[in-house]
């Protein structure tokens, strides 16, 4: 089966910069992580961008939009930031048809020792190409309505919104 | 969602024992896999044995089988083995019903730093919560039908068999 | 043989705040090194601060001074913050006598993988044990004299002043 | 300061095999070890074999000695398996004149996350850069004398021999 993994930054893929002590983007680790997991999917990776979801417009989110409505491909993986990947999941809810969309992120760099990354990747590939056309959000090992969904930004978890 | 988490050991669990250079069991990690995923969901974990799964008899196998079809859950992920994986996913495929039963492990120990086994975990608890009744295999992030699939030793690699 | 370890923060114990994204201090991580490192030393572990080094006061190293002179230990590490290491370095040198007093720290927190922090740790504990009395920093493998070293901000990388 | 670092394998450079479950020797890790530590030394590297110590014959212990003893360098770091680790200081100590030897090993591989190798490696690099001639061990942060050292292995710690 073929998926289309979309990367557009987020705290997944933030760098510590040793000489600033800031967070920065470098290049994605997504396929560092796809090899550390043994992935053996047909998968089409493409970074669209690398930034903080905090800094996400709606012209990111078109793009991301518009990635995921190309052909070849009807089940889609995003990497983003956590901060408003449900803002994102409610646009392309509101957009895609005829999609299995699934937004992944990470609340700790994937290469800080103590990342949920690869936990997280795992899952969202897996709600993937399991679940029927729809926008979800796969964190905490559970997978969301990308239409009710919410970050609890006092516990950093994510929750469905009734 | 309720899950069960059953515990059979494997590569999963093992641990390096820095005095006799040998791997060996002691407790399972998948409390800490959990953690580390930021894990938030209904789980019911028990550790049913801790063996490499070249031990795994039929006697084991059959603990395995009362373990996933007592009441209470529906849904179950069973750790294990690699080696032997295929064999009681067979097992549990011609006996179990009424269960959706994925099987996972890993081909490093998670211990060691480049274990495969958080993005199985990943992979599993999710293909866990949203695939019809049957048995499965969650690796390679990939899902096999529980009486069709091998693991080649050559590659390490699980594959369908036709 | 005696030594003691005196904590005062910098990168080395920094550590990542998943909810805001930020690096925070919380306790030190030097007593789970030092259990990594096997360490077998007879070692007196004073916090004295968990500072940036940016923020590293007079008083503060007034306070490092003292605690450096206490009677009951001849050989004293201390962790720093890089930045301003030079500068402490250079004010005990200035003050302290009868001691061997070795400054050692980290360009990466010790919590995310990619850290120098344990490999600086063993070389400081090292160097203390050995060097005559003195004041040196220990970084980079290398051992400076604390009267003439700087931390070059380009490269990250400590230099003996000529 | 010009430093010789000679691999000879152990614990240290062991690697997992992922598809026999056994350890094995592929590349020496010193290289990688020695970038996180940002090691701002003169090194000279060089891999004399790659054995497991229980397998290193007085044939291996002439070949170690004669790369120390060559020309050039009076500061030697060997790397070693812990288990004969005392047996060929005592073979160095024996023989070698006019250089400062330094032997350091690991319990746990460096690939595993919780090896003691990068601690041991900062250290046994910074007592060979001051120490007077003479061979030692330097294991759990501490120096001894390579004539009167031996490896506990029922605590996996070493001792002076008295």
């Amino acid at each position: 089966m073929k998926l289309r993994l979309l990367v557009t930054g987020g705290t997944f893929d933030k760098e510590y910069d040793e000489l600033t002590g800031r967070l920065f983007f470098k290049d994605t680790h997504v396929r560092e992580m796809l090899k550390l997991g043994r992935a053996d999917l047909d998968l089409e990776i493409r970074t669209l961008m690398m930034i903080d979801s905090l800094e996400m417009r709606d012209l990111d989110r078109e793009l991301v939009l518009k990635s995921c409505l190309e052909p070849g491909c009807e089940r889609v993986v995003v990497t983003h930031g956590t901060d408003t990947m449900p803002e994102t999941a409610r646009y392309l809810a509101d957009r895609a048809t005829g999609r299995t969309i699934v937004l992944t992120g990470a609340m700790v760099p994937y290469t800080f020792g103590s990342s949920d990354g690869l936990f997280n990747l795992g899952g969202a590939l897996a709600f993937a190409q399991v679940l029927p056309h729809g926008v979800y959000v796969a964190m905490n090992g559970r997978c969301f309505d990308g239409r009710s969904v919410r970050k609890n930004r006092g516990t950093g978890r994510f929750e469905a919104v009734s």
